[in-house]
């Protein structure tokens, strides 16, 4: 990495203050600064490393090419042991990759996709397999729902997630509801896990109490097997491979258990890389959350709709007038849609002209919040195109146990 | 029932003093008495129904013939639901019978023949579907074994449930760790349990605590699940039908569990058939335990080996000499030969005089144990040749999921 893009890379990532009161686990994902989630904070407490300068420069060395944006921009800012898949890709030595999706709503949000655009950059990369679970069961266990639907959303959502171009011969997408009951080694590796992991351990990590439903207690297991390669033997047979989880950084106590329990069993800790959030529209505090439309782009919604909503609901930076803003400036730590264009918008140096001009107040709030809508207006109707060619039967096709190519 | 075999029934079942201190849960059973288990205790204890005469009639009504001596001797002494599951055979309507087995080895004792011979009864008598869970996962739980030879247990143990002679077109037999990568439908019902069931619960009813691993704390439901007949769709389909269990008392907690949530997910509580233990050589105070050889008459010890284990094992109820044993007589309460004859020893008459006669000193000890041999050396001869004729081939038929006659 050249020194002018590491000035760029610390100019365009968000900084967060201190704050003793960001919460941020499987469920709840809250911030009490208008500037989001303190990630540098997250790290020291979650104990995972840093993403820095002198990784990414091993890192385009090792894969000889550029990193994605999201890398080179703070968004995929945390890891654990991405260094000893770094030594493995560079010896040839095979490895791969797991991911995940909580079936929550049968639309996804824009949030949604950026773990899957960056496994799709890690795959294409890598050239690896890649196994993504969709926990239709844990769905049932935290929310009210039917067992149907559920699965149906599962379903719904695995298109999604087939329309962002993933390769059918190096992907495998599994239900947990459906692949439990079509392999033993799955179930077998659960069992595995559950054996080493105590109730103390999962209060600790998940807040669990005493009044725990037991499928929420052990759920914990399920989701750390698919970092088993044996999980997974019509893909990879016996052979214990190593593990690269791309995930959303909530996701992380998961992971954490999973690491404790994995050198018990005879298997290597999974490495992972961490993503950040999108924050909703409405500010950095949270996340874009299914459950409050407004706060959220739906990956269905019309370029209408994604207009309005940026226009309406995109929490602004800017100052209250147009005067003020020419002479102050706008302040691109809490404007959202800027913090969007740092996901979406590839170019970085055209990102960097539009920090500038927003911030000096060149660029107004108005001029800022168009820019966002051709940005991402474009992504999601690609998007809904593909999806829309994407089959029930190619569904099925990916959701198959079958061999993939190594 | 005639009045006579009632009075019989009453001569010949076991009584059980007062105490407090018997231990019966899963994984434990002991009794302070030496005259073994206080079964009417449990009863009140467990909140189940004893089995009375007027129950045994209406059996025999119902099935148009007597009762299996267990039921006539009170060695299945307990049942919730009994009457259900006739008014179900009276109507014409269907049901089906669960049992089930931890194969925590591979070898089986003549105790682990009780709950199967009367199952095979059941199934026989009411000509319905029988399911048989071993638990192997369960013992991967619960003892610090490989996965792999709790599988070969499961396995070996099939064989010698096989041997008793079950019907391979309406029985299903199968292992947790094979048969829950086989079918989606098992592991879905294993979710609408644990959805229902808290920690508060299992901890209540199996003594777990904070160190108790996930898994364990999780298996209840697994042994829950094949209560419900859409566990089985090659069988059932999707109908949901009436289950009965006959298992052994200690069993009874996993279905309290069980009765406590069914009718919450749609399904109606299992009725349950329960029986008391075989007690131990040594004495009535525990059952028979694989652990321990000199305990325990093993299906697959020779005949010489029977007949020295009685001899030098089997605790007698007699007097120190034959002058005192001629004078005084023995206890047929507190002798294990006796205790084994009554599970054993099919004619109720002839156990009847041999009650008398050894009572009164006029069976000596030495002929009672002779009369003990030759009641069940045939008994594990015939299991013996039975076994030797169960192919792989045949177990692997019995544990494929396939319709049966319904």
């Amino acid at each position: 990495m050249t020194e002018n893009m590491e000035t760029k890379l610390n100019n365009l990532s968000i900084e967060n203050p201190n704050d003793d009161e960001d919460i941020v686990d499987p469920w709840n994902v809250v911030s009490k600064s208008e500037k989001g989630i303190d990630y540098d904070k997250l790290i020291k407490k979650f104990g995972s490393s840093k993403i820095d300068s002198e990784l990414l420069d091993r890192f385009e060395k090792v894969i000889k090419q550029k990193v994605h944006h999201f890398l080179r921009r703070g968004i995929v800012f945390s890891h654990r042991d991405l260094n000893s898949i770094l030594n493995q890709y560079e010896s040839g030595k095979p490895f791969y990759l797991y991911t995940g999706r909580g079936p929550s709503s049968s639309s996804m949000h824009l949030g949604h996709l950026v773990p899957f655009m960056f496994c799709k950059w890690l795959q294409d990369t890598f050239n690896v397999p890649l196994v993504i679970q969709l926990t239709d069961d844990e769905k049932c266990f935290w929310r009210n729902i039917q067992m149907e639907d559920a699965q149906q959303m599962a379903f719904e959502n695995a298109k999604d997630i087939i329309a962002i171009g993933f390769d059918i011969n190096k992907t495998f997408i599994f239900s947990d509801l459906n692949y439990m009951g079509q392999c033993p080694e799955f179930y077998q590796n659960v069992i595995r896990i559950q054996r080493c992991v105590t109730f103390n351990q999962v209060k600790g990590i998940f807040g669990f109490d005493d009044s725990t439903p037991i499928g929420k207690i052990a759920f914990p297991a399920i989701q750390a097997t698919p970092a088993l390669s044996t999980s997974f033997p019509h893909i990879f047979g016996k052979q214990k491979l190593p593990c690269l989880i791309p995930c959303a950084i909530d996701q992380d106590p998961y992971f954490r258990m999973t690491r404790d329990v994995t050198p018990r069993i005879g298997y290597q800790k999974p490495a992972l890389l961490h993503s950040r959030f999108l924050p909703a529209l409405q500010g950095a505090q949270t996340k874009m959350s299914s459950s409050d439309e407004n706060s959220t782009i739906f990956l269905t919604d019309s370029a209408k709709k994604v207009k309005n909503k940026v226009n309406k609901h995109a929490f602004s930076g800017g100052q209250a007038t147009v005067e003020e803003h020419r002479e102050k400036g706008g302040n691109c730590d809490i404007d959202i849609s800027f913090q969007y264009l740092s996901f979406f918008l590839e170019d970085d140096e055209r990102l960097e002209q539009i920090k500038k001009d927003y911030s000096s107040g060149a660029l107004l709030t108005g001029e800022l919040k168009k820019i966002l809508i051709d940005t991402i207006t474009p992504i999601i109707t690609r998007h809904q195109e593909a999806r829309a060619k994407v089959t029930d039967e190619l569904v099925r096709q990916f959701m198959t146990p079958r061999k993939l190519d190594l």
